[in-house]
């Protein structure tokens, strides 16, 4: 049973309250991070049970809070027979992304589903996941921010929220200032997905495709400098090829968010960043 | 541009108002039907600019219309140079899906992603939905209703708001009320799916088992009878096999209706009712 405080009760016409502000539960089965139930939001105050006549058994749960509103206080209840320990804490150096709206988790059905969730679960390793709805453009005080940590690897995870002269100006030194931190720490940069609406709408496209372009343009020029360790991810192929993986052209659904899941973590394999699993 | 009026403005806390009550626009795409966009509502009364900036050309276009509320007026704008056409009438039978909230499409996040609009765009054939949220209970004046229907095939799309007691009372009369009609068409049964929490959750998950162990057991006293072209399909597999499909261990994401639209597109191809695709 779980109880929770929101900061807003924000809502949205396109993505689901339990995504907006509810509470996902997993727990893990045999190595594997097993969903069992949502809490759904039905004002400021919530109350809701996720779950009850189970086999009394120790196990590890895990529990992910609201996407697009924030937690002022939360309470967990068990039966008066449990117990709850403390986690284990890992010593796994952690994922960083830092983006738009879809890397907020803009509109995953659930907070368990957004992409940085599902990478977790799949690579049992931290995803700190620094996206902004609306924003994302690799401002100096963000990328002073996420420099603070010390990442497995930086994912800058589309450029959606930009302009190009704002790529020309932001992308270059959001890398100089994690590298003077982090002399060697993989940073990638993922192309922005293109909006479904703009197969058709051709202005939209040519706007899309100018983005990318600067971005890419950007990357050359940091390897031109001497950067290493810069990887660069084209949007191609990230939401599947058959156009069906948003709600509104642009924010990815959870069936989204699950290929595009898939999509980082074969090209993170390709470019042999998850093999970097060292300890801190 | 489409402009909508609701009839309830409905509201839900697991489904995005996208899917209760937005707009979806496809267009034929190299025979494919292609997402464009999601008009999303704001209120009661709703106008939205699905899509602009095209090259000038003749397309076909598909819209569909809310899930979880009525559309009272629909008026959709073009632009003063173009002009819309009357569609072309199918000579084909429809598919006639009759269930619960889940076949409702509960809970899509925007209308063209319930399971029966997938399978409808992927098959080329209508599909019917009578999907009715907290009911879908076998009860004989829908049965009549749907009997009128000249199907290629019907479907009794899930068993999860009825008792074991009302599947023993309904399926069997269910049978003999469209048989009355028609001779043999093929009539399939599909078992409900399990909720995500009843693999925790025993007295849940032993209510469900119940309910399909009944359906099964009138279904082989259906084949007893001498009843033809009645079909099973079991629940295993309908939705994958990772727990990631629902939205609150019930009702289906995106990801999972795309899901059950493949399920039951193999199950359908498996008892080869979809190869009986003769005109009316």
């Amino acid at each position: 049973r779980v109880k929770w405080e929101l900061l807003n009760d924000a809502k949205m016409n396109h993505m689901a309250e339990t995504g907006i502000k509810g509470i996902d539960l997993y727990f893990k089965n045999n190595g594997i991070w097993q969903y069992i139930n949502t809490a759904r939001p039905s004002g400021k105050s919530n109350d809701f049970l996720l779950v009850g006549n189970m086999n009394p058994s120790m196990r590890e749960y895990k529990m992910y809070l609201p996407l697009y509103d924030g937690v002022t206080n939360l309470e967990i209840g068990l039966d008066s027979t449990s117990n709850i320990l403390k986690p284990e804490r890992t010593n796994k150096k952690p994922i960083v992304f830092y983006g738009t709206s879809i890397t907020q988790g803009g509109c995953a059905s659930r907070p368990g589903m957004v992409h940085t969730s599902i990478i977790s679960r799949k690579l049992a390793v931290e995803c700190i996941n620094f996206g902004f709805s609306g924003n994302g453009r690799m401002e100096k005080p963000l990328a002073e921010l996420i420099s603070e940590i010390d990442a497995l690897f930086y994912v800058m995870d589309g450029t959606n929220n930009m302009t190009p002269e704002q790529i020309h100006e932001n992308a270059i030194p959001l890398v100089e200032i994690i590298r003077s931190r982090h002399a060697a720490t993989p940073i990638i940069f993922v192309e922005g997905l293109l909006n479904d609406r703009s197969y058709l709408d051709l202005k939209t496209r040519n706007a899309e495709v100018a983005k990318n372009e600067m971005l890419k343009s950007e990357y050359q020029e940091m390897i031109r400098r001497g950067f290493k360790n810069i990887y660069y991810i084209g949007q191609a192929g990230g939401k599947g090829s058959d156009f069906e993986s948003t709600v509104d052209g642009v924010h990815l659904t959870d069936l989204g968010f699950s290929r595009y899941a898939d999509f980082l973590l074969k090209e993170f394999r390709r470019i042999k960043v998850t093999d970097r699993k060292r300890g801190r």
